[in-house]
């Protein structure tokens, strides 16, 4: 304890107080292995929050290749460079024939910009939609579509749509269907506003998966008629997959999950297992534009690094069919978090697919109100039990469990016990209290 | 030969033509060791361009402390890690009392995006004054400053001034004291031209050594007076040490050369030896307001391995006195260039400190009016003859030398024969052509 507030005072001083920190009493984490954290008193923890060290930390295949790489060369990309080549065609290669080139960069902030910026050099226009709770990086262009946390006003070049959901939905009562088309209006709405001004229509963006809005069960169809809508209206359609892609949901990309076909692909968190490493595919045409319009040139991006080691983890993906892991371990963890929504009112939802789960967290009202005190609770009386989640969704309120990929059945049971010790103890204490 | 043109055919479609590569028939190099570089047929180049290894190619310090820490614990910045706040206090106490907290990012550019920002919640304003040849990153925020190679039209929020130098003054036959005092005046004019409108002025952001604008010789005390003048209107003076610092000039920062004290510093390329690592450093107020405002979160910075590798490079350069070395091998070669201005008219100017040297084409009129052709022709002839080099500067016509700061002696005096045999071999031509 001394240990961690003597280790956070340092710390506000050297990283500025602010810098976020999770828990109520911060963990000191020394040593990862596989889906396991260690503190410094050597405590283990389970970890189900953390989707970049996605084939494990401290993986020891990852590791060796990035040591391997950085003792043999490491420079930029202005020399041809092999790696760097296989690299590109191998990520290409994992979507469908729209996808054909790659533009590196290093962190999923950078990649959208990358999207938004080709998306406005391939249209000529500059309007950018995206959903009312999203976020998609820390830069100005792309922090400005944060609507999570806070939710800013529209400006003349982004317009936000409420993002799809059933469980609250924006009309009550309605059919599957209706609800579908609802949502789908007020998205015309947003693009139509832009025809109407100078800015046009350039892009839509989502998270495939909608996973900072939390991960909201999508009107079936809704995402297929969207992307249609948004090629009509001459923009084009933008899948972030930094949260959604890389065997997730237990298949390769979110937009499997939710039906579409983006024209531009957003990939970082787990491509490198740590690395700083992220991606923008798109058709060759629209990454040329792109290059032609820029010249873009990243230091640390398409480098013989990032290429060795990006190798290393889609190997081991596939190597230890780790979406077929997602998929058989989080279809069972979800169906059991499932059952608990009938035993306690407090746990509104459970949704989400493979090993990215949400559970969300609601008061005991008619109107089910989001509650993010709880969610909050959750979290912190999970990890008092050596699991680590979070809470995250546009109202703070669902756990966010979202382990490695090597995360096993074992560990899923174990998570489940410590779950339903913390709502007993939550309950007694709601009674007593 | 083939290998080249066919990997060049499979980089197209993978990258997209248009991602730049250097020389007229590129290099496939595959290996890397101190200051060499090496092709797939075998051939020893001597890095004379590269800055991102600034401890070596393939350092094998560098790459087990990569190592080490990946196989140990590589995770983002929301647990406590000790190595992490090591890292920011022992790059903090590399300035001056009035630098003490850093913001740790992935790229020199999201390092300047959070200096601009970090100034413009500080003071309120947006108006960023940057010189007309400058580059500091590839972000829409961070691009728009960009004036080398694309002379934008000034906007709203960022006006550019005359880069100082002395070789192409903006007004001829003054004094050192008056060139001085007309580039403040075209740096006042920026400013008050914000003061006027209702943007205001945020920041004076340079490279510390105006590296892209061409090493200009800047006249003396430009710098300490252009930001009191930036102080005075209440802005702040962000330092750009992403290619001037971690003693690229045979000092450890390029303020100290051109004679400032900045309220924001910005490093970057050599930081990690080739892994993503950027910083934006100032003071705790500052760091803290920033943060409040963003919440700024950037998932691979502050990490166990940015710290770990950031530390390794540090003891490198203390270990093997790598500042000393910069100014003892770069004095030399830059005196031994010099003393080539006699030889060959073409050779305009030889400027920089420690190893970064750039020498100056130029045609042989009176106006001796840049000559970019020839500083491609020279940069591709030394290549040739196992020297890469590369050219820049605000007309493109600078040769650009910036080894690895474990250039030696030997390396320069290597260099200084395949130079002269260049200009030889460029001034025959000349005369049978």
């Amino acid at each position: 304890m001394n240990d961690v507030v003597s280790l956070k005072a340092r710390r506000d001083r050297a990283l500025g107080a602010g810098a976020a920190l999770f828990y109520e009493t911060p963990l000191h984490i020394v040593r990862g292995e596989g889906a396991y954290l260690f503190d410094a008193d050597g405590r283990r923890y389970v970890d189900m929050y953390n989707n970049v060290p996605c084939v494990g930390h401290a993986n020891p295949k990852v590791a060796e290749a990035m040591a391997r790489q950085q003792a043999t060369l490491n420079t930029h990309s202005r020399y041809l460079h092999e790696g760097v080549i296989d690299f590109a065609e191998r990520l290409a290669a994992l979507h469908g024939p729209q996808i054909e080139s790659v533009v590196f960069s290093c962190s999923g902030t950078e990649a959208n910009e990358v999207a938004l910026r080709m998306a406005r050099f391939a249209t000529g226009r500059r309007g950018i939609v995206c959903t009312n709770a999203t976020y998609h990086g820390n830069s100005e262009l792309v922090g400005a579509l944060t609507h999570v946390g806070s939710r800013q006003p529209e400006t003349a070049e982004i317009h936000a749509f409420p993002f799809p959901e059933s469980y609250r939905p924006i009309e009550d009562g309605l059919s599957e269907q209706a609800l579908c088309d609802a949502y789908l209006e007020r998205l015309a709405d947003a693009i139509a506003r832009f025809e109407a001004s100078r800015v046009g229509f350039a892009a839509l963006i989502v998270c495939s998966i909608f996973a900072n809005e939390g991960l909201p069960r999508v009107p079936a169809g809704f995402m297929a008629r969207a992307a249609e809508m948004a090629r009509s209206a001459g923009g084009l359609v933008i899948a972030d997959e930094v949260q959604a892609g890389y065997c997730r949901t237990g298949r390769w990309w979110g937009y499997e999950v939710t039906g579409f076909t983006p024209d531009i692909v957003v990939t970082g968190k787990p491509m490198g297992n740590g690395l700083p490493l992220a991606a923008t595919a798109a058709s060759r045409a629209l990454v040329e534009t792109f290059r032609t319009k820029t010249r873009y040139f990243n230091t640390f991006a398409s480098s013989p690094l990032q290429a060795a080691v990006g190798m290393a983890v889609l190997d081991e993906i596939e190597d230890k069919a780790l979406g077929e892991n997602a998929a058989a371990v989080g279809a069972p963890l979800k169906a059991a978090l499932t059952q608990r929504k009938g035993v306690w009112e407090a746990i509104g939802d459970v949704r989400g697919e493979g090993l990215f789960i949400g559970v969300e967290m609601v008061k005991d009202d008619p109107a089910r109100a989001p509650d993010a005190p709880l969610a909050v609770a959750m979290a912190n009386r999970l990890k008092n039990k050596g699991f680590l989640t979070s809470n995250a969704g546009a109202f703070a309120n669902v756990v966010k469990i979202r382990p490695p990929l090597v995360f096993s059945h074992g560990d899923g049971e174990a998570f489940l016990a410590a779950f339903d010790q913390a709502v007993d103890e939550l309950q007694a204490e709601r009674r007593h209290g």
